[in-house]
């Protein structure tokens, strides 16, 4: 599984319409091939930045699947315009974990 | 479940001895009060910046306990010099997510 990272700093103000337009917005994002799951959460030490984490099973189900779909539009203009600066996205691979309820 | 968020950039060319302290190192954090569960994964796009996820129970239980904790030093010791630049450590709490899984 390939994990996609992308810190969202939301326009001062919008974050209450962001999360709503995020609730219906991960519809679109969940029905795609090779999604996995996402969260969407808020930072502490900053109430105008997100943190965006989308499992993929493949990197290819991200940058190609998914952003070259039809369904990319309309998630493009339910959350795009909240950004500021526009995300840099990155997709990281396992190297390790720790699960402490698997280990009792 | 507060979820801690920090993008490791590792000097290059220490990738490999990072990655093996890190196995070592992951015994202290996991044996930490409140400790719930950590993630690191490699970035794709750079091969020297690695993100670590760690979900606490409660915030205070990284910011206090562990930070304020004698297991904090061999911690430290094991990974922070690794680190060019030293990373801002974020805490992120839930707004949403989707789990494939459970939906099917």
């Amino acid at each position: 599984m390939i994990l996609e990272l992308a810190i969202l700093d939301v326009r001062p103000g919008e974050g209450a319409e962001f999360e709503s337009a995020f609730a219906e917005a991960k519809a679109i994002i969940s029905a795609a091939p090779g999604f996995d799951h996402l969260e969407l959460r808020r930072c502490l030490e900053d109430p105008h930045r997100y943190v965006l984490l989308v499992g993929w099973d493949r990197l290819e189900d991200h940058t190609e699947g998914f952003r070259g779909s039809a369904d990319y539009q309309p998630w493009r203009a339910l959350l795009h315009h909240f950004y500021d600066p526009f995300p840099t996205v990155e997709h990281y691979e396992a190297v390790l974990q720790v699960d402490r309820k698997a280990e009792r």
